[in-house]
């Protein structure tokens, strides 16, 4: 029996093309020769967890967050050794998620910022791509702010094309307008940011479809945590398809 | 609360990408405006369980199939409704598993000859590609031989050209050479088959990455068990992506 490995429990479905996408990057970013080096993951895949926006705006008065700490207590008990949550927006409840459960729950927030300060050394100013939710709940900025560095958001405008995106393309499974989200980035660069975090797992996707983490200005969160899960998991990080600059197992 | 829904226990790991492959293809299969019209599932990417095939073929006495009936324990005590195996040479242990569990188990064979029988009708020979410990267990063998089809297995030198895409190329994240495994159906075909069923979760990924599936000749396992488990589940398949050619939401 080979059960020493630690068991990450992945709490998702918020939402599930992201926690698919999540999974499937795990899987491909590990160094493996065979099935038996891949890292063991619990995923819980539960799209009926009431949508985090709308509860975070106040268009709903159901609460995601009871539900997401019940998760992370069921995964617990399914024998995880630590948790992560690949949706920015839900990291909002992120305490309530961490007192349900007495295993650590690894951050995606902080790691993605860690990661953009290890890329540019001394940083002062960096977007912050997400959805309103994640926005207005202050995670990044507040996290940012904490260290030193100037959080950037687009304008109201700005943020309603980077919703469509979220909402009306990806999540509904429709062709991503490109160039009308490359606009708000080029509108943030232009206001001094000098990296772009993706604090949304729809935008990862999206950087993935377009190979956007070709350009090294982009902080994708989703691609960042699932490294983390990885070494974390005490499996390898693949070197020849890490976008990364100059790193090769750190963390 | 919208608890009401089945939640899918999935067992997994076997191999990990197929099952990151399999969930990626419910998600993506499933008719949703919002996250909430999607299935739950509960995914146990179990990559420790030892290699199925060496243990099949005799080069291992590393037994899965306890490891897998543990997995499937643990899936519906977690709450599972019904489990899915995204993986043929796994079903070999399909009646250790369903013994194990209360809940019952969607095999991936049943389901696979059964819509290779409505896509033709009469049907009289199968050909099965699929791991060299897929078909000296023999579970596609004598499904189809139970049901009036002939099946047709490859040479032992094709064969051994199917197991060097699967474990050489697909699980050791190496291109595939295509024309490779073109060879092999091209000579199945020639010796009569009037269906190729991908009885391994490594080819369906090959036929997704080529596209394979526009040939009707082609019944993917994995493809045919993700519409399954979306209908099982109560939620809808797109039609708009249906590679199937008569069929809606049909099974």
């Amino acid at each position: 029996m080979t059960e020493s490995k630690p068991l990450v429990g992945v709490i998702g479905g918020v939402g599930p093309l992201a926690t698919a996408y999540f999974l499937d990057k795990v899987v491909r970013l590990t160094r493996a020769e065979r099935d038996q080096d891949h890292v063991d993951l619990v995923v819980f895949n539960h799209a009926s967890i009431p949508d985090r926006t709308d509860f975070l705006v106040g268009r709903s008065s159901e609460n995601p967050g009871p539900v997401m700490a019940d998760d992370a207590r069921r995964l617990e008990a399914f024998g995880a050794d630590f948790l992560v949550l690949p949706c920015n927006t839900a990291h909002t409840f992120t305490e309530e998620i961490q007192r349900a459960a007495t295993v650590p729950l690894v951050s995606i927030v902080a790691e993605t910022i860690a990661e953009a300060r290890r890329r540019v050394p001394g940083l002062a100013r960096a977007a912050v791509l997400a959805t309103t939710g994640t926005l207005r709940s202050g995670v990044y900025h507040r996290a940012l702010e904490a260290q030193g560095v100037e959080p950037l958001s687009p304008t109201e405008a700005d943020q309603e094309l980077v919703m469509r995106v979220i909402y009306e393309q990806v999540k509904a499974g429709r062709p991503v307008d490109l160039p009308l989200l490359e606009g708000v980035v080029e509108r943030l660069v232009g206001a001094g940011a000098q990296v772009v975090l993706l604090g949304c797992t729809e935008l990862s996707v999206v950087a993935a479809d377009f190979d956007l983490l070709a350009d090294p200005r982009y902080v994708d969160s989703l691609d960042v945590l699932a490294r983390r899960t990885i070494e974390r998991a005490g499996a390898a990080v693949r070197a020849d398809r890490a976008p990364l600059s100059d790193r090769s197992t750190s963390g």
